[in-house]
């Protein structure tokens, strides 16, 4: 091929599915530095409105001629990605959403990195994260609405992926930092099974709940990326969703929803029908909601032990909500914290039997659309009980309020389930963008 | 020499003076790499603190083995210099304290970045700005009293510089940025004429006035690296001070003193006297203070021109002081700009005569110690006459209150002159370090 003709294929398949590009690569239609140039170039489109970045790799073009493109080891050959600000990238530091933390370039990859670059990604730059990964807010934007959140603490990765800009974004979960910001963002997203991967080099609030995820443009290209990281799952990519049995779950519970979320889930059942779906309803409030509350108490207490030295060296230099978080975390007893987890432990039982084979649960992934204003980054308040199990979760994007807003749907099941999961939210996506749009 | 003898000497050399440090290196008492890292080493312990850095230069190891350290042609060899944050470093992005600015690698050097490094410097990272160089501040501290503002703009580069862990840092000036930031951290510092060098990479706020400068820990290094930096001045670098002819200027007219500014400003008669100067008083306050408005107007008419893409694209992403000052620079008539310059350069031609040599001006170069907190960087109202005249500024530490805050003096005269002010500004600190603390 021409120089000049795998600059234009760049162009044109830097939107593409995944795969397309990737295929594309190891067919040698377009080279890996033409494509991470292309998608360079819409980075840098966007992000004066969206502030997604924290800092751009400095040397994309010696990155990426030293990426492999044989099919057989390197199945992303030539894949962008954008790395939350939490996870250490060789070379670019790890601010953490925090001027506290240090400038150094970190010396290494995180282990979740390093994998990506071993199967041919090339890491883009670092994307804005709250603060510690919890609630004071960066600067970054809604893509769908500038004046809205795009939610935290994966705020960066969720709005450069749902902008389009990028195609693949790793993120982190403690309380709603992934679910919560592709939802508002319009992004498909997957927060992984606790202690699936190795959180080295990443940034943690509370050892008990973080758990790593990744965001993508669609279902599709998460089903995609979650087979080459973390090995296929049972069934094939291009399968339709097997029969199963949906849990219908709407959080009104833990807290009120918006009337477009509560018009979205009256949608789910006919749509989960015509995916060859059993639709049932998920009875589990009282648990659900002890749930909750114990993953606050966690949280508080495990960030407070986190966090130890910031509180002790600079708490005047964190912000009101995370020095608040603290101050609660210290006054909770270990005892406390340990009862919490035991709760969780027989709760853990229970769901197995709930969430037996082929059952998983359905839910919203966000009260609503994302709300006005930057200062805050929304409730995470629906990932509460889900996250302190450790479950996996994949976010459905595709349903859209009609003033633009995107709305997400989670899905969630047992770890080990994850094709299911996935076959399930991209048969949902795919009917979810074929619906009309939702009043706001 | 052995690998731990080189290791060891730089950490002693790391606060030495700039002069001592590079002919260890000449001499081959100490290896590049150790110098460097020894200062690193300095940066992280100070960091968590100080919050000087936006990022670090992620391969130190290899710049320093790229260094030059032939004595003829690289006199800076292993010299660690701090880059404010507004000066293009290649491979790291310059953000300027905005979200608004692209998180991309600057391709490469500013001019000004490329000549320390051929000179033999090696750069160790970004120092904090203000937003823009104007007065939204960063999380910078000052270094002897963290709950004081380091002043703007060039805050990281000189409370770097203050706290002792960086020898040289660059910063700029638009309005006080270098001169009041220096005195408030007792840093020494230099604002070298207006058009002295070239400023290509560098982040402007108003071309007719923004100039480039530096920071040292001492008057002495200032010396030594404007020689370097600048070629040598007509005086050796170990000469006392040239008899001359002080005109004290008060400032007080523009705006009220800190008693303990006022306090020192008595004392230096007497100093001067030591150094064997004629002290006159200069005569000139209206003329000062229509320089001082003349400067405020084209300040902002031409911040408002610098920064019009930023206001048409994203203004709501400014802070309230910068998005004010563009207001009041978009109402300003192209016209009154013109009439303040055309006043200005009479303004010179007058001065050509005070400032007859040896004729230079002393004065205070901020109204008093750095203000307590962090959310405003102190007025740069000192500053504005003889930025808009565009003259060569030193600022001498040295002088302390009691309760340990630096007050620093400014020594001005005609471009040209750069040498004598040097001398003038070494003896004065000399005796300023003598002197007992002043009251607060």
């Amino acid at each position: 091929m021409s120089a000049n003709t795998s600059d234009s294929i760049a162009r044109e398949l830097q939107a593409a599915p995944l795969e397309t590009q990737v295929r594309a690569v190891h067919e040698r239609a377009v080279t890996v530095s033409d494509l991470v140039r292309a998608t360079r170039a819409a980075i840098r489109d966007h992000e004066s409105a969206l502030h997604a970045w924290v800092a751009l790799s400095p040397d994309l073009e010696a990155e990426a001629a030293s990426v492999g493109t044989d099919p057989g080891t390197h199945p992303m050959a030539g894949v962008s990605v954008g790395v939350k600000d939490l996870i250490d990238v060789a070379g670019l530091p790890t601010r953490a959403g925090s001027p506290t933390t240090s400038p150094d370039p970190a010396p290494e990859d995180a282990p979740c990195v390093s994998r990506l670059r071993k199967l041919g990604a090339v890491v883009q730059g670092k994307t804005i994260t709250t603060e510690f990964g919890y609630f004071t807010p960066g600067p970054t934007t809604n893509p769908h609405a500038a004046d809205h959140t795009p939610g935290g603490s994966s705020s960066g990765s969720a709005a450069a992926v749902g902008a389009g800009t990028i195609g693949l974004a790793l993120g982190t979960q403690t309380a709603g930092s992934l679910t919560r910001p592709a939802s508002y963002c319009g992004a498909a997203g997957m927060v992984l099974a606790h202690g699936a991967v190795d959180l080295k080099g990443v940034t943690g609030l509370s050892p008990s709940l973080d758990s790593l995820g990744m965001l993508t443009r669609t279902v599709e290209d998460l089903r995609w990326a979650h087979a080459a990281f973390c090995g296929p799952t049972a069934r094939g990519a291009a399968e339709a969703a097997p029969p199963g049995r949906a849990l219908l779950w709407d959080g009104s519970h833990l807290d009120t929803l918006d009337p477009a979320m509560t018009a979205l889930l009256r949608r789910l059942p006919a749509l989960l029908g015509r995916l060859d779906q059993d639709v049932a309803v998920l009875q589990w409030d009282d648990h659900v909601q002890s749930l909750a509350q114990d993953h606050a108490t966690v949280m508080a207490h495990e960030a407070a032990r986190s966090l130890e030295q910031e509180w002790e060296r600079c708490r005047q230099d964190l912000g009101a909500s995370l020095r608040k978080l603290l101050e609660q975390g210290r006054e909770i007893p270990e005892a406390e914290c340990t009862a919490a987890l035991i709760r969780r432990d027989r709760s853990r039982q229970l769901l197995e039997e709930i969430l037996t084979p082929p059952s998983y649960i359905v839910g919203p992934a966000a009260l609503g659309p994302a709300p006005a204003g930057l200062a805050a980054t929304g409730s995470p308040v629906l990932s509460r009980p889900w996250q302190l199990l450790g479950l996996p979760v994949v976010v459905v994007p595709g349903a859209r309020t009609s003033s633009g807003l995107p709305l997400g749907v989670q899905v969630v099941g047992r770890p080990g389930r994850e094709g299911q999961l996935l076959d399930i939210a991209h048969g949902l996506e795919h009917l979810l963008r074929q619906q009309p749009s939702i009043p706001d």
